[in-house]
């Protein structure tokens, strides 16, 4: 291949990388926003242990974990390449992965994604997780979970060979992540004060929406590296139609859910819009390559819907999460996996009843494998920070700290 | 051509749309950071429904409106290529464009570009517009103005024919948003407490200074996108002397207006510092490929003067302006417009002299179309809040949300 | 060489142009989170004046002070190329720097280093240094010290005959930023309250810990920019491999901090775990394209544990750091230049001598024209603020504005 455009490819990739890096700004700040001043140097701080950790780990191991190189006879379940990070011969040359990046970049991008997974959960178990139980879960499930199943989609493993379509990962990657956070609130339970005696759920307000709001459309310039580099070169005619069909079905998504909820509740929610932006963010990621812009925003709007429907839902299920992440990642993960069966050039019988058994599969492991790391978590360090600690702020007691300390207001 | 130079060129294009879609970010924090607590969460709500309807809209018509394929026997000023998006045949390869991005690539640039118009209205607007106004004008003025304008001078209309030169939009976007600003200040009239009984503007200080200022350079960033990208290719040349002008006039239009405001005002004031770098931005958009770097410096200090005498002449008509939008978009545009005429390449009485036609049939265009859809929305749905609403803030009365609801002040 | 090749290398320099530019950002936001609420504007102002200024400066001379073009016979310490930009034969062509950007590129990359030293700076004397005084420092040392240190290194003079190697900048760029903080701190004596009677330093608290961790996230960011541009091309071996090292550097300092810091203090203390990152990021600096991803991650976790003695050590000398910029830049800094005779491709007994003798003289010469410049201030204009001023704040004396004027609380 030609340098000039193996370099091309590689600057494409590079950049990707650095947009699904600067995602974890976004959730630090989407998930702070959306809770409580006084837990919020805790949040930062998990935030910024899964970005050091989930890389660490994916070079100790993950990475070698997630592309084993199965060959033809393995089952394509589990496989290990050694511990370390060692450039293959041809590895920083066109030869490898066809001239679309080297084998650093190859590392390092697929190194952000990994702690995606982790980040997601954090978000649902805000404001009332021990950050100690919080560390050994995300080394326990970023280490070892999320590669196994990236393996299973994306190393080569049977998903791939099924024929399962996960384009840059509305399962692989955000249900991954939803499953364990529908798990975690299960087993943690509500914060105090969430769910009245009679079961009803209260809104426990955010205290920064600009944050928030600031945090969502990082998140969605992230995606255009999430999902743009999801085609692992920079071929024009895929990366572009990529990031036009992410653009248009964010914009859907976000549409989709501020109709219904204007609707439903007469209240121009802006969170609502936020939540159903990412909403469609993440319906797209399954299928953002094989999709028209127009079957982007049918599937971008469908998912801003469920948002709406989803958040509700899990209020019902008196499950709380705190930033919505069950039904963004989740709920709307799951949405985007099955639309690559409706929708787009890959769309029949087949692969939709395909990508179910994915859905189902990775569903159904996610659950074990978090619920076991949970349930031991929670008989040895415990899971939740005690009634004292959660109402006076998991900052003081967990950090010895306050994120505003000298914070003060004028009487002019 | 050469596939390696295709795809380095089609790279380039979508960083710069990923840069221009994160200017949303830097126009909602400037524009939050200048205004008052009480307001901020109606402000984001409009950046959101800016982007995502801006975006949506570009895609069913505004594109084919702007980019409709003028023929030869054509006038230049209305025609329509269509709804939705279609690629042509080679829209995916070197064949589209003389091989500076594709078809996609296109769209989604343009389309980020789309919003910018109402997003710099919704600036001078603040704290008292009605957001089902806001929404109505901005669906009708980014859907059909903003694309038609554009058509004249981008899509090979009549402006474009007679040699108008606006390089990346200090007519076709900064002052269509200016214009339109201007007419709806002066249709709504100043805020509760703007101007004292004698008519004198006093300051309403914003809120937050530090999300002002991380607005101001997310801006001067996303411009990196504004003006690289509208070289439409990565051609090296001029992409790199863009992006060297643009730098050197935001930042020599920082120092011309932090020089005169401290000799004028004796104070070092960091807004002033700050609407002086979106100014020599502003002012440099219409020439960035066209000027020597001396060149960008003497216009970039010449919109930091502007700046200073400009929001002051604001204050004087009793024209309530608070985020300075006017003078930043509208007259550092119509200034940066004309400048063409008179310095760098295409300097030429002749050239001056078309350019200032071009600023009077854009600006008269904008004028009358701005004036009638906002006349008659005031005439059916009102443009403004009640005196109430405005005094307890468009967050709690247009939203039932507050930005900081949770921010508590420790008393150590 | 080939177009596409060319256009490629030269789009990865411009992207890492606006990456550094963004690290701006970073480091204001770090030094106001880290700061009492009452000197966020003068600190906005001080990054504002630095970015404009600075580039300014590079552009009026400082860039032909630093490539003056040393010819055989010269000594290689000092020459002047002429004032302002003019672009060479075949500067914007494949012939100028092997084709690895055009000379607008290059320009506008090394202005955007430019103004790092003096940013480093600024977050050590903040809170008490008089802000003419800082400009006029800024102005002397930007302009001057900063571009003559670099041509010894990288303009082709006396460092780099001897084979002294900088990558990016460990020394060159954070060194000689932090040589001049511990002078300017030495010189201006701790901020009031810092030091109770007994000598013990007292924490103050900084008023947004969220935007120091954004600070941190997006300088993290810019270093992709600030390491991989500095390849000076996009060649995919070199520069994946550099992003790759910078990556895991970061995380390993981050680490390597919070595990000493947790075990010294018990404590899970978020600035020492962002401090970390920041050490880590500046000690891969010099180094960071001849080190194997395990040597990066050693450098790391040695910054790491670095930050958390330096710290301590500066409070010991009753040295006043607000943000810890000396231990972060300066003695990280020379960790990293150091390693480079330790670690890596180059690391040999000879290497480390030539480090340590680059390092010291470096040290000498900015210790020297810093003291100078800072001295000759402290004499003429004074450097220091008032007692009073400090007390009520600089943002109310030297600017006549609030950070956060119209922030209210909800007493619901």
């Amino acid at each position: 291949m030609d340098l000039g455009l193996f370099t091309a490819n590689n600057v494409w990739m590079m950049v990707a990388t650095a947009l699904v890096f600067f995602m974890h700004t976004g959730f630090a700040f989407l998930e702070i926003g959306l809770t409580r001043q006084k837990n919020t140097i805790n949040i930062l701080f998990k935030n910024i242990f899964i970005i050091t950790g989930g890389l660490l780990l994916y070079y100790a191991f993950g990475f070698n974990l997630m592309y084993p190189g199965f060959e033809d006879g393995d089952l394509g379940i589990l496989k290990f390449a050694g511990f370390g990070l060692d450039s293959p011969e041809g590895g920083v040359t066109a030869a490898y992965a066809d001239g679309g990046y080297t084998y650093w970049t190859d590392f390092l991008f697929q190194g952000m994604f990994a702690a995606t997974a982790a980040t997601i959960v954090s978000g649902a178990v805000a404001e009332r997780m021990k950050i100690s139980a919080f560390m050994v879960f995300t080394i326990a499930y970023v280490g070892l979970v999320y590669p196994v199943i990236g393996s299973w989609g994306w190393g080569e493993g049977f998903l791939d060979s099924w024929g399962f379509y996960d384009f840059a990962g509305s399962t692989l990657v955000h249900s991954v992540g939803g499953w364990a956070a529908i798990v975690a609130i299960a087993l943690l339970g509500g914060r105090i004060g969430k769910f009245s005696k009679d079961g009803k759920a209260k809104a426990i307000p955010g205290h920064s929406i600009p944050l928030a709001t600031a945090g969502v459309l990082v998140l969605w310039l992230g995606w255009f590296g999430f999902n743009g580099g999801s085609v692992l070169s920079a071929d024009p005619e895929l990366t572009s139609l990529v990031l036009v069909n992410t653009s248009l079905a964010a914009a859907a998504g976000g549409f989709g859910a501020i109709i219904l909820s204007t609707i439903l509740y007469k209240n121009l929610d802006l969170t609502m819009f936020l939540n159903g932006i990412l909403g469609g963010l993440v319906g797209i990621t399954a299928g953002a390559d094989v999709m028209s812009p127009n079957e982007s925003v049918v599937i971008g709007i469908i998912a801003g819907l469920i948002i709406v429907l989803g958040i509700a839902l899990i209020d019902k299920l008196k499950l709380d999460d705190p930033v919505g992440a069950v039904t963004v990642h989740l709920i709307c993960g799951i949405w985007g996996t099955l639309a690559v069966g409706i929708f787009g050039s890959l769309a029949s019988g087949e692969q939709f009843l395909t990508q179910l058994y994915g859905v189902l599969i990775v569903g159904g492991f996610c659950v074990i494998t978090s619920g076991i790391i949970l349930y031991a978590i929670k008989v040895s360090l415990g899971l939740r920070v005690t009634r004292e600690e959660e109402i006076e702020g998991l900052d003081l007691h967990e950090h010895g700290m306050d994120a505003y300390s000298d914070f003060t207001i004028n009487e002019d």
